[in-house]
């Protein structure tokens, strides 16, 4: 319940730089602790990365989590939180979180939700009630929930090729910057221990998306993430995307491509530049019992693995992969035992976590090309009993 | 998936005894390890138990493991469990295991069972397909998973007040331990690792009990479980007919009192002389949201409790008492998070071991009625907000 008093200050120090590309390794400091970048971010949406202990998060890998904003004022509320301790507290986690905004959640939801230039309207998810966000609020709660880093309230457009609704967006986003980091500042801003991102929006317009990131820029912020990529458009897409921003975004402070995604998203995004990173994927791929691992990926409910003893990838270190067969993972998944999905979720964690440990390390030894190549096609198979 | 070469032998020493009732404390020995005792085995009937890490078992204190034969046997099967390791692979667990035999399924699923002299006919709660269940066929099935021990096959009458059907179970019982040991005795015996324990049976009738516990003593075997109790009849008839069973058990043998149950009664059996005890209500409790404390139990779904940062028992030392709030908690259990009914699974597993090491070291010291004085009262209350 009770944090050890965070370290003050955020910073960003690129410790080596690819000779082939733009990728980095670099470290990103935060009030409660440093994080070695590349970095990915498990998604505790409402204050628990779901079916795993906060020390199993730390024992794989884990050095920043994520938590939801909207989710969290929707229940249990940001003043409820902060009894309980502030997010530190809830989530049991003295490492650096990082609170997403909301602002995804008005794209996700957008069937629940209406946008306007002075904020958005959500339906509940919980209870039905009508919420109202704004630029204001947003960093209001995110201030009361106490997270590191608190996200921008931004409007990800739910067409990213729709040129006309992108512009209209991506105005939106900068002028609700503008007012976030306003909001931020009065409540003292970095001083009081939290630092805000701002987020490039611009869909597929390699022009839009330069411009959102100048107009982000502008502001001189600890951070910049890259949102509204990976929502329907394709991945080359993607991929221009991120090239058009990322080199607008300055050296010295850390760059999140928000949730994203697969091993091979990662090489893509890293070669641009790209140091944090955050999907769901590894989560629920765990508790839908399919598993990552370095020859590709494994559906546990295949009944081909019933007699299975060896275990699901042999050079990883965690829980699952040090004590239990594939037969057994896929004994306790048909079984729909709590332990399968716990078991397959610390897998693919590990797995996440130590693919970007190793492409860290290759950044640092200058031969990120020949990992990407080593890995790369051998993870993207599916493997059948 | 391997686990390290059993010890061979089982065994049971004394060593302590109440000077005021038959309390005692005690060493059980088996070819996984000792467990001492009086102790209290989670139960993990399809080979986990529910929610739980296997090394955050042996953490909060589990010394021994309980898992069914029947429920096995439907899925994935004792082959299958073989090829995975036996059953210390399945559930990647290196200490001692129980398997508990089906004949309690026999019972509890009465309306999907039909018994005879010879056996027990079971439709499969898996895919319906017919079950045929002897005390030969359940021997074999438990020397195939590999259990440490394995109960003999017996008949849990349906109605424990029913004098007629509870002779007829308690003779048939009586016979199928003879075909029991006999079998065993084929496979090996405790040569090959595994011990054989017999079941009294007796219903409500103290004579009955009295003569079933001398059928089962004549087979010299190295243990005896006290079965068919808590099925309906009420507290004090439980006392009565673990006081009339355990005094006929040898004292250099553990006694297990199947299926039971709650702190008091835990005082109740081992002041007659009872050892080992398992019981679905801590991690089932768990799973619903209900924790016991040493002051109380307290229901993790009231509202009441959303703002409270004290732990849930502030002399407990499990993973949800040492970092989590109650309104964390609350927020966890409202949300329906996994992490919710893994930490009061936990917390409750950690508070029924502790409990029993309590009474150990109570014995020892020969303290057992002051200790029950001091904690029986506080636990039977219900804690408000």
């Amino acid at each position: 319940m009770n944090a050890p008093p965070p370290r003050p200050g955020f910073g960003f120090a690129e410790k080596a730089r690819s000779s082939e590309c733009a990728a980095r390794a670099g470290v990103f400091s935060t009030p409660h602790g440093d994080v070695p970048t590349p970095a990915f971010m498990p998604v505790g949406t409402r204050g628990t990365v779901k079916g795993v202990l906060p020390r199993d998060l730390r024992a794989v890998g884990s050095r920043i989590l994520l938590a939801n904003a909207y989710h969290l004022h929707l229940r249990p509320g940001e003043q409820t939180v902060a009894r309980l301790g502030g997010l530190h507290g809830l989530m049991g986690w003295d490492g650096p979180i990082l609170t997403d905004s909301g602002g995804y959640q008005v794209f996700s939801l957008a069937h629940l939700a209406r946008v306007d230039d002075e904020g958005a309207t959500l339906r509940s998810v919980v209870d039905g009630s009508e919420v109202r966000l704004t630029p204001e609020r947003v960093v209001d709660i995110q201030r009361k929930l106490g997270a590191d880093v608190a996200m921008a309230f931004d409007h990800c457009p739910a067409d990213p090729t729709d040129r006309t609704a992108v512009e209209a967006a991506t105005a939106r986003t900068r002028a609700w910057l503008a007012r976030c980091v306003a909001r931020h500042r009065e409540h003292g801003g970095e001083g009081a221990g939290q630092a805000l991102f701002g987020i490039v929006q611009g869909g597929v317009f390699e022009d839009l998306r330069r411009a959102s990131a100048e107009d982000a820029v502008a502001h001189d912020l600890p951070g910049y993430a890259i949102g509204g990529v990976s929502v329907g458009e394709d991945r080359e897409q993607v991929r221009a995307a991120v090239r058009a921003s990322a080199p607008l975004l300055p050296r010295d402070r850390p760059r999140y491509l928000m949730g994203v995604g697969t091993p091979a998203d990662f090489f893509d995004a890293i070669e641009s530049g790209l140091d944090l990173f955050d999907c769901v994927t590894p989560t629920r791929h765990g508790r839908t019992h399919s598993a990552f691992t370095s020859r590709g990926t494994v559906n546990l409910r295949n009944t081909g693995w019933k007699d299975d003893p060896s275990p699901l990838d042999p050079g990883c270190d965690c829980p699952a992969c040090e004590r239990f067969a594939k037969g057994t993972l896929r004994h306790l998944c048909a079984s729909g035992e709590m332990l399968g999905a716990m078991l397959l979720t610390l897998h693919n964690l590990r797995f996440f976590h130590r693919l970007l440990e190793r492409i860290r390390e290759a950044i640092l030894a200058d031969r990120l090309s020949r990992l990407r190549a080593e890995v790369a096609d051998a993870m993207s198979a599916k493997l059948s009993p």
